[in-house]
């Protein structure tokens, strides 16, 4: 047995995008990644040294085979997935834009191995080991009645054994109403440590709607007793220059990240690497430490193509020591 | 109005591929191209020189409309689709093998749009206005149980216009049971003209086995009262080397098409080219132009990447005046 | 005969550019697409919803055909090409620039079939049954003179039939003088409702030249009682950034475009998709209309490479209603 | 701590190539792939099922980094790789040829971290907690005369833990003389229990040379005390097109493996997946077994680009069982 | 002034290739390379040692520059190119064919550069100092009336100059017609010491047709007094494997080349590659040397992409002594 | 003998670089370049017009002679080079970053072919002969203590023949100290005419440091009694976004190059192309010709992928003469 600092539970779909701006209606190529919210955060937390283990549930096929093989490639723990020969491997597609046409993603992911699991698939008792923390985001209950099911098994299992919770609440209009997301992610976040989201899901999910984003964190941590909150900001002058931060509120403080100006290669999981090196540094040195770990390595993370994040932590800890755009030699 | 000689009914996917032998878990490239049955006959016999429609029911999301876009780009008419903002498009992934490690195929089409058809969804006495063949294969039927009796409609209002009904049978074991198949291609074949099979296949749906194909061809033309009755032979000494020929029965005699050496580039949807060029012969010419065109369009096709033919008219019948190997100029 | 709200008259050719901001020299990789200025018309128009048909003289060759091909990928009615087997078909070679290097391109259309085209080839009278508006740009009449009287020609037959004329002033110095461009586009221009061009243009063919675009557009409107005259507009502080829109002037009034801010894919053609948007705006729903459409199909035709527009109707209208720069899901 | 059957030991590299059969002054990009030999030995192993560990010494810096990624991607575990700053990561090119140009490669190895490594470095008490075997190529102790220590170091740690030791002869004649790795290689295959050769390495380290590879196989076993010797045989009719199989001797027997005709995608590395399967099934069920698996696994492996082998176990078997050349749905 | 051996004198142009096996109407994407007869001699004679120059016209645009850039890139010296402002560079299309699927070739080279020279633009004496030999094809003066009025003129200058003359039948149908030719090649080939050819090509201009091949060589050698003609020899079992060898007469006598087996790559060119390294073994070693080192470069040229040879002398000369399929290390 | 202005000496590598910003760990493909400090320049004054020799020691494998042949390519003289059958060709892998992760290098240079020259082993009286002038930088003494030695006899030998010296500071902290740098380069460029530097270089090796760079100029100008210090001065707001200028002080003047907006394709070797803008400009018409060819040529490199420069003189004069981003036709 490994040691785990982290357990992830969630989806990883085959992620296809035509290259060089293309049309998917243009293109006769397609770059082939991986990808999916938790195993994003998976990624970007094992990069600056955690322990980490992935579960989800995989069709047994080479789609499912690349999805394991991409997360052990990260050096992540693949072996509690629970494999079936059954169901399929959730894809989507990307277009990257260019102003004034925006990225766009089609899915195509009803039906996969994991939005058909149940509960009691998952020997969570075993998993949870030595483990410091359990996260998952608000797409893997919003995937089917079994995976909300199986998500709340999850996390009561964690609780009870003393396990802290991270949730990302990641709303996904094509997945589930807000009445229906209101309703699970309250039962979710009320059993939670740390909550991670943006002002506009907050909005959408608990209709809770604030002068500023320090508000909406506070309201937050009070409303569900959270031990940290954070909100990453974006803001989108064009598609390929975008700036980049977040706060954190804890214990009645808020800590605020440092603030990149970040030219988009792939913006698609930078919220996951946020995530990633937010659970990096809350474990390692609390929220300040947290949310600097959290923007600092997301920054990084938009310079690369595909979902997951290569930066490693003494690239990381350079930008947040205001590395400089010098070549590296 | 176009004026159309064949009207084709069925499926057709995005097909995904790793180019240079790549397996699937090894890639992070895809070639993208569209592909099925009876898209792929559509083309075969549009590049002879048929007006041909093309009838199928796809989700108007851009993978749907790149199957409508290439249908066009070789001048098939689509204005028959149904399009649909539900369902989904099929996708299926091809890996291309070298011996001793055959091609292999993994299928995602599930609940796709032309499964989830109905019928009385599409005008067929519109459709088939001035048209002399109406073809399908074998796997339009097996998508799901609305889409076999939308083919039996189909195939109805054919009759009853007139119209001559050619069916490939094209059995495939993932989608239906050899039982299923035998009860639904009866009716079918039973009201078709034009059968297209091969040995193999007869003998997994009508459970006929003979001595030669010769006499596989005859009891079926006799079991179905068909005009006629091709099967195709392909021999694979090697995975990049395959020989390749067909014999049609027709009023009592065989016809023999030539045979030809093939050096492999893709040889999925060869079958599908032989059926286009088979009609084409057909029409203008009887069974012994029909056997000779399918096999020599057929042959070329395995020559081109994906699975549509390229070939023109011109250079079919080069190849069948003996063209010889030597750069053409 | 399927139905046409549009014909377009004029050259296409083959493409040829290397990726990745590659010189010519540097290259051993080319894209390979189609483009000429009344074939991209005809795409933002078909894709807007217009039917449309094209008209131009090729070679028959996988060159040509694979204009034939691109135009029918996108629903363009190419039955009406004057089909030789003489001539060829035009290329043109494309760099693409970065800041300070601006992009070039390397023309080698000499002799093309459609530069050889003669009055006379083209029955006018059919194609027009039923049309709404004929397109041509001041490229056509300058590739030869034949060329030149096949315009006029069609010009004439068009008015004869009351069909609308429209014409891209589109002055190309490599082509002709600005004396025989004068003299020739006069007599155009004289027959046209509809005239599009620049302020650069407009000065270098006809010697007008005012304090602003505004009085250029009013000066050409009246000079030639013209129905409606566009102008484009594009600041270019950079290679890969640049700002669009465009005005028009129609009874007595002008109308004016957004305004975008555009990461630059691929500007070549942008004019012409503001050409088939303000056509489909403008047939539909007059100057203002057209304008808009004009504008916001060109800024999103910037974003995809090629010559060609990929955007759809609901995409442009999205972005003429503010869409916004969120990922698309 | 994970449970490992086998413990390899050796020099990873990163492989680049030009595709397409392209010479390298031809290329402008190149392939990149990781290779070596005991890693593609692990992987072969581990695709079959078995356990295994990598043990090797590798610059911390990017290219070392993909090794150990590829490694893990694979499932092999790479916990005990020694890390370090200083030194490099060895390279390799290679030329895919056609005949009659064969393969060629140029490495570019000397000094790599591997190379650079000294007994004492590596913990081997506590890798070879519950492994089966160990095993190691001649390639290792020709790296540098340090390295040659570390090997003996390592046999001899695993013939005391009671461990059984399996040798690739595997002669480099750029690393070293023949004299010197017949002295070197003695001492260690002195120490083993299955040695892998080709019957011209044995001549050239060992200068046994008989009339058959049978008695070369028969005589390796008796001079050296060994388990089990196998023998890989080649033959070259050209360079896509050969023919694989191997045989083994074990107590006083030999064992034939299948004979394969090979459509060759990339043949190096085929004699690392030969022991990587030869291993497997003499874990599992013997030499007869070992024969068996290497030869099928490491045809297959010569259909894959790159190094590293990707067939899976049941692929393994199926091929084994007669597959045939049919496309697998 | 650099030494050179040769001069060579004839017409080079950009070629175009879908990669992939794609037809033309099916790619995006083009390969780019550049090639033509005479430059192919000139860089295969180089590879092997010789001192050559390169006489053409070429337009200064980046598709001429590309030509010579590619012609130094292999040592050839470019300082007597003509360059103009006016004209075009000649473009070729070449399709990768798959038997029974033969490669074929779209030329788009009327109106270049050097269609257009004129005698008297080369200063021919200037060129001939010191140099042993001048080779041409007969393509050169197929160009044009004023290219073969050139072509003339250089074989004049050369002779006067008592340097050999080199010629390469290479009849291009469809430049000129069989009778223009042989009266053009008549003219030039009684001027020449060397000729080079085939059957067929002998045949159609010369009207020479004989038993075998000796017997053409014989009959050629004594009707224009030839010093050595030889003849080359390709079997086309498949497009993919082809075998090749060749044959010279010279002083009375036949010698004959090795014959190899060839996994075809890229045969456009071999032609030219076994002049050059026919011309430098005849100017080193006479006719016998001459055969040999003309067959085994042209055998390693085709298995290269693009019309130049990439061979070094090592490794012909390696080939010539058997040097077998392994793998080269 | 060819005639040269310039003669240039240093190392050339093997670049290496994923594409489309992909890092190192995740690419599977490299773009494969040549470049090296005294390369690029000898390509960027070679583009312009001047004659220019390039001497190195080269290993005779194909890395080696792909560099040769791309010097070859752009018209370099390689008649000089040492060739070598030992030691090794140096290659360094670049990842192109976006704001804020910088670019970076890896090098794998040690004990190449041109670090282990030593004096003697260039003909530098045979080589100077009617040259100008004599360039190489700070990085090739740094490479090994014979590869100083072998400079410093170069740099004696051009001093006595009369040819100015030019010395480009480029200080590799990876390659030397700072202690050992100024030792060696104040003996340098004690003997130079012509220094090229940044102000951290001259702070780094001189221990200069000024007000402003034009007194850094002025105080190296003195303290070596140079004729002309030029200083390149980048701004880096963004990664893909900076701004480049250079001054030079000569004679007791400042002169001052145009400023351009650059938008970064890749920046490496833009001081490179610099300095043979600067030494053309200087050998042509003296130090303000010298700074605004040099500012120019390399403003336009940056717009090139990889280290050498495919500008042409008329592009680079297009732009000092204010060319604008229109599209050039």
């Amino acid at each position: 047995m490994r040691h785990h600092d982290l357990v992830m539970f969630g989806e990883a779909m085959i992620r296809l995008s035509p290259p060089n701006f293309r049309r998917l209606e243009q293109t006769n190529l397609l770059d082939i990644n991986v990808g999916g919210s938790e195993l994003n955060v998976a990624v970007a937390a094992q990069r600056l040294g955690l322990g980490v283990a992935y579960v989800t549930r995989l069709t047994n096929n080479p789609l499912g085979r690349m999805i394991a093989n991409k997360a052990r490639e990260h050096g992540v723990d693949t072996s509690y997935i629970v494999w079936t020969d059954d169901d399929r491997v959730g894809t989507y597609f990307v277009e990257f834009g260019a102003s004034p046409r925006p990225n766009s993603v089609v899915y195509d992911r009803r039906d996969s191995a994991i939005a058909r699991i149940r509960p009691g698939e998952v020997d969570w008792d075993a998993i949870f080991k030595g483990v410091k923390m359990f996260h998952t985001s608000g797409i893997t209950p919003a995937l089917s009645s079994t995976a909300a099911e199986a998500t709340k098994e999850a996390v009561r299992v964690a609780r009870k054994a003393g396990i802290k919770v991270s949730i990302d609440l990641n709303y996904r209009a094509l997945l589930w109403s807000q009445e229906k997301a209101r309703e699970v992610m309250s039962e979710l976040v009320d059993a939670a440590d740390i909550l991670i989201t943006t002002e506009e899901d907050t909005e959408r999910v608990f209709g809770i709607k604030k002068d500023n984003y320090e508000e909406v964190a506070k309201a937050l941590a009070e409303q569900f007793h959270l031990g940290a909150v954070a909100i990453t900001l974006r803001e989108t002058p064009s598609v390929w220059r975008n700036t980049w931060t977040a706060i954190a509120y804890a214990n009645g403080k808020i800590h605020r990240g440092p603030k990149f100006d970040i030219e988009v290669v792939d913006r698609v999981g930078s919220g996951d690497s946020f995530t990633g090196g937010f659970l990096f540094g809350y474990l390692h040195d609390g929220p300040a430490a947290a949310v600097r770990y959290g923007v600092a390595i997301s920054a990084l993370k938009q310079t690369n193509p595909g979902d997951l994040c290569w930066a490693t932590c003494e690239e990381t800890e350079r930008l947040l020591e205001g590395g400089g755009l010098r070549i590296v030699r």
